[in-house]
């Protein structure tokens, strides 16, 4: 690349935070490189990162039940992942340079994202029919190239997140992965306005954003939780009714009761199977159980045949969505139609979030606060 | 009724297949009284009807193990049943009378058929959307009214099955039970021309009707089955591919290398817990499971929720269908394009299909010849 | 029927609103009959009536024009009506009586509707296929049967629009024609959340119902209407934008302006051709254009093919809709989701109604207060 | 780029067929120079190439009528076109020589098609979803670059129609317009196995395809075309009914009496404004008008909105289509499913070509042999 495309005030190193070896700790590194952007990459600034589940992964795990589960998009199995880790993958972050070949309409201060995918093939029938998270040959922020947990990062400019200017960027974050996932799992239920969607888990961080995205279809939100204060939470937030798994007796009861039949449609936002197996119960008859998130080891749908051959279920399920599902997700927090719960908190604090989040100690989003602008 | 309208040469009794108790043997009584037809009902003489495996399960059954697992069509279990039971769901009869009330386009000498519901509300949201196979106070001629296993049957004017002219009554009978249920399976996978389709147990009585529907949508069809026999029938009905259970090293493998890089659909014709768990890796990314039948026992669709996730998978099932569906499946039957194989039995043979159906003897579907025309 | 079935206290005479020949007046007589209910029939009182505009087309008609353009639900052309004619399809009644055969569930007190269809044939693919207003056979309260403009109406228990009890019968009315097709036109659109939509005419009767249907599935609305009172009427019901007909230099720049490069849905709710032509330069690539109503005079479809291929268009359009539609967009009302602006008057009202619609002076919709609950 | 890329038995120079002026008559230039790949470009020979209705715009056209009417894929008119122009959307080539930064799935040797549009922004909301034909910033092979009526081309490697290897070259370029055309139009009509379909010019260049594309989805194609030479043809591709317009009393009487009630689908394949006022009345209720082609002239359709309102009709349209939709539509050329008509020529009868083509001599499509392989 052309050097005078670099600005001076842009260093040849940066702090990052690595995990260097399966299980490890994070290590900040203050001497990291900074990547020069190439042919058709621009190279950005991260201002914010979300903290999502599915991020430390590598951190905790240990090769033979991590890798054992985790899958390509394709659904093959990945065998191997890029050491020392950089994870993070719902960076914003603004464009400082540019990189040979860019297009015109990339400029340099423009606000993108880093979001799970990295790179997609553009050739494969997913990438051709706008469903490229599925790309044969894709890569990603987390198994083959360094993600948003540092402060500089190089992008394909192909393949970029653009966002709108008046976004705010703290906020952004965690849509890249939990509010995509969230919003296209709202959409894959089908829903129309007046039926009634079930979030089992809609205080969390990915349920709280599905409980506000169904309530943007015009569904009508049952939300399941524990504790009166998430009650609070989840209804301030538009769910129209809630349900205690601490105090209910019977939630498949009261799902049918509340929604004169069985809802239309139920998304399971923990990683129980229990939470799985009476997902179907609580259907009407043609309803669709939308699943997301991966849950650890190997769980199953516990559905029998027959309840889906009676009733006309329809089982589904999504990992993030494609690109202009992204944008069509940010689009709903720009408009104040979706609002994120977030806390920020400083890039150091990293080790500590995870380490809260393993004890369950996390309400809604963490957002890292990065580099500056 | 007004008595004279019920011709001199209907006889008050008739001959119908009964069965008295839980696992009693089929027992044919010849003083079985002619029901006479009420408001808004005909009086139709039964020419043909198909044997479903389904229709012998209160011969078979008892009361602890059958009643657990039947169930209604809003998916609540069904907890009695009328005895001394009239089996058969899948019988062509021709009208001979008319009860009061009858619309003038209900004429004498029509074809109609018998099929698994016989009553629905017309009120329900699924009546009212035309998916009335699932309205909630439906009643069926296998649970609450008396099916074809019987020379003479009353049926609701409004609720009629009536058949084109000129369809071949023999050919018409198991459309109405399996040929629908395949129908509909094929439809649900939405596929399109050119898209691979994969039909477990395509040689069977429910899995040839699936591999020709399969054919008429444009799909590419893999059959799977067992024996050499199996494979020239198969082929035979247009299927592309053939896989032998019997002899395959690696049967999903053999789908995902013809169909490069999985199926599009896969239907389960077979009641196996392993076929089920099979399909999830026969599917390609955003491909479709279509069950049908309701396996003996309770099956589980035993997918893991990360292969839904991450591949973005879609299962469904289906029992039958809408009366609507039931016309399109025999236009194709009428057309040609879809050719049921059947063997014609006396009627008195009940009693060994039904054996021979248990021993697994049976291939394609018997249908027995009840009335003379 | 048993003449022990209808209560003592109700009239064998009524008054109703008759107009007896094409063009003539409405007359008011106090001793039409009140008509007996038949078999499967119910007898109802009607309480409230809205009057749609096309309620009065026989009133103010000729022959030669008016039953040139009217058409039967399959297109073929109406050739002839009742006379005298009794008008009013959007009625809401209590059952006051029942004739022999009606089901259980119809219970003498519950509020029903009156729609434009009356009977149906419960056998054509339409009916079958839940799009029964298409049914070829139907009866309506237009062109066959006599309407809501009058104190008691028989009623075909089997094709009942029986509403929750909860809801205000004042404000159901106009939803059985207008809300209807309102809501059927949004759904025609096939928005999903965020997406623009655009409804010509958004201060009207139709317009301000489609306004609020479409905000009910998310969309962003831009209404177009004249004046300022228009705009403070429409925005107060949710629409994001106002252009006005009157002041705009462009409403075709306006629309693609404000919706970035155009809009994914258009409702035309006006009879102007010249709105008809503009929609679909309003659309963006791939959108929607929603035909309501049916212009008077033969107004076409002025879209360029070069448009429509180049674009990618859709065109499609509705009369009311079924009845399980109907129930959807009542619950909406039901839940104060959708408010139908209305202002009661007397029954007595009808003739100064009709004459100040022909002068455009009734804003939102009219319902008349017939007979006392 | 690297010269030794560049294979030494590639020309510096190459025969094309040059349109200088609008209305001017073809020239081949035999100096005319050999592009040279760019940065993620290949260059490739052409083999063959389709003459395509269009292609000839700007050689018969003047600029006031043209340009006035043409219009870029937004639906924005096209102000000014490149000069001299080489004409050619329909071209079959080999891969010769690879510029820098090509994927390596990218090989020497491969087939690649040359279709209409030629690069994209892969930006914008319509790349995003894979309905990337309209790009807003989108470029074509008719507007702004040299076609496929030369004997090298330069390519965008990322936007690269790869051919399967098996593929006829001589049959496969048709496909690229007038076939993806044609399957898009029937895809558009969202026919289900079963439904009719009528096909207005079902013997042309465009209309033969859509019969068979019809076919290879399961409908029961009436072919609407002139004589009983064109019967003939039509029939051996499959349709089952044949309408001669020269002899038919009533064609809309017609369709309505074999499709019993009207036909699900029409295509009108014809730039005919009768044709298209027509097929409203051809259609049943629910039924689509799918679009295709530009007429010459603003062509309106001319269709009552009362039709579309009381039928509840769909209008649509497509040019072209995406680059997934031409490898579905190749895949079934492949398979001998659909099998273009056509007929070979040496390259320089292409002004003869367009000539017989005025005067309407052209049966099926011709194809030019250009370049050996």
């Amino acid at each position: 690349m052309s050097p005078s495309r670099i600005d001076a005030s842009i260093p040849n190193v940066q702090t990052a935070a690595l995990v260097t070896e399966f299980g490890g700790k994070v290590q900040f590194k203050a001497d990291y490189p900074v990547p020069i952007p190439g042919n058709n990459e621009v190279l950005a600034k991260i201002l914010y990162t979300g903290v999502c589940q599915s991020a430390d992964q590598y951190r905790l795990s240990d090769l033979d039940t991590k890798l054992g589960t985790a899958m390509n998009a394709d659904g093959t199995p990945v065998t191997k992942i890029k050491f020392p880790h950089v994870g993070g993958h719902e960076g914003i972050a603004r464009i400082v340079a540019l990189g040979p070949g860019c297009g015109d309409d990339i400029v340099i201060g423009g606000l993108v994202g880093i979001r799970f995918a990295s790179r997609i093939c553009r050739r494969c029938e997913f990438c051709l029919a706008g469903k490229e998270q599925h790309c044969i040959k894709s890569t990603n922020h987390l198994h083959h190239e360094d993600g948003s947990f540092q402060e500089y990062i190089a992008l394909d400019a192909d393949y970029l997140t653009i966002l709108p200017d008046d976004i705010d960027p703290a906020v952004a974050g965690p849509i890249l992965c939990a509010g995509l996932t969230a919003y296209k799992a709202v959409m894959n239920t089908k829903l129309k306005t007046g039926d009634w969607l079930v979030v089992v888990g809609a205080g969390g961080g990915l349920g709280h954003l599905a409980v506000q995205y169904g309530k943007a279809v015009g569904a009508q939100v049952i939300g399941i939780d524990g504790g009166t204060e998430k009650e609070d939470f989840i209804k301030s937030i538009g769910a129209q009714e809630y349900i205690d798994f601490k105090t209910s007796k019977n939630m498949v009861e009261d799902v049918v009761n509340i929604a004169n039949g069985g809802a239309q449609g139920v998304i399971v936002a923990v990683g129980s199977s229990r939470a799985f197996s009476q997902a179907a119960d609580m259907l009407r008859v043609g309803g669709t159980l939308s699943c997301v998130g991966i849950p650890a080891g190997k769980v199953f749908i516990e559905t029998p045949v027959a309840s889906i051959v009676i009733k006309g279920l329809h089982i589904t399920g999504n990992l993030v969505g494609s690109l202009k599902e992204c944008l069509e997700a940010l689009e709903l927090v720009k408009r104040g139609i979706v609002k994120p719960k977030i806390t920020v908190r400083p890039f150091k604090d990293l080790e500590n979030v995870y380490e809260e989040m393993e004890k369950g100690q996390i309400s809604g989003r963490v957002v890292l606060k990065v580099a500056n602008d």
